[in-house]
């Protein structure tokens, strides 16, 4: 697949609004958007870092992808995101190459971007992201 | 501090070899350099992935900090390097704002680069790396 380079790095926090504080105090971080995926179980904000792009990920519920995550490792890094412009010939690149998919078909993700999954087992312990952009 | 961006994303891997075949045929990683560092005891290869980086990280052996970082939590997301072109400046900043130095002055990284080190308890749960670029 043709990868443009990492769109987000996806981090889990157990307190969304004490992260931003942290990451503008610390880093000069920008905040971009907010936005809830109740599909997904979490509140976020993407932040600008310079010209990269965090994610800080809050649970609303332990029961979630985020929630476990945490419960299971602590805060911190949670997912890479990898840009593409096309996200179809991306998985089926991916498929051909024999990476295990958790999303077979793109899904709607945070601020309306299309998103798939890719499992961590398949690229050494990584949980990726690749996401559409135009 | 003023950061630039995301320099690259460090992650620990058990075998350097084959996470490296698995990121060029999965996102058309190139190899852009290969180092060890002995004082580390790491042997690392960055990778270039579209316009980003991701430096795979394997230890040269248990009692290493990325040999500890595997045994604990298995291969992934080890650290977060942001791009600065004031290092001094940024670990003034930084130790200004409260933020928790591992290193209090740069030090020598892999490539030739100086590097500091954020506590991670300071950036809820993520190991920021701080890199000097021209």
């Amino acid at each position: 697949m043709h990868v443009r380079g990492i769109h987000h790095l996806g981090v889990a926090v157990a307190d969304l609004d004490e992260a931003v504080e942290t990451w503008q105090r610390l880093f000069g971080a920008i905040v971009e958007h907010r936005d809830s995926l109740e599909s997904q179980g979490v509140d976020a904000v993407s932040l600008r870092v310079g010209d990269s792009r965090i994610e800080l990920l809050m649970p609303s519920g332990e029961d979630t992808p985020v929630g476990r995550f945490l419960a299971r490792r602590g805060p911190g890094v949670h997912h890479v995101a990898l840009a593409t412009d096309d996200i179809n010939g991306a998985l089926r690149d991916l498929d051909a190459a024999g990476a295990q998919l958790i999303d077979q078909i793109p899904r709607r993700g945070l601020y309306g971007l299309e998103v798939a999954f890719v499992h961590p087992d398949a690229v050494h312990g990584v949980l990726t992201e690749v996401v559409s952009t135009d």
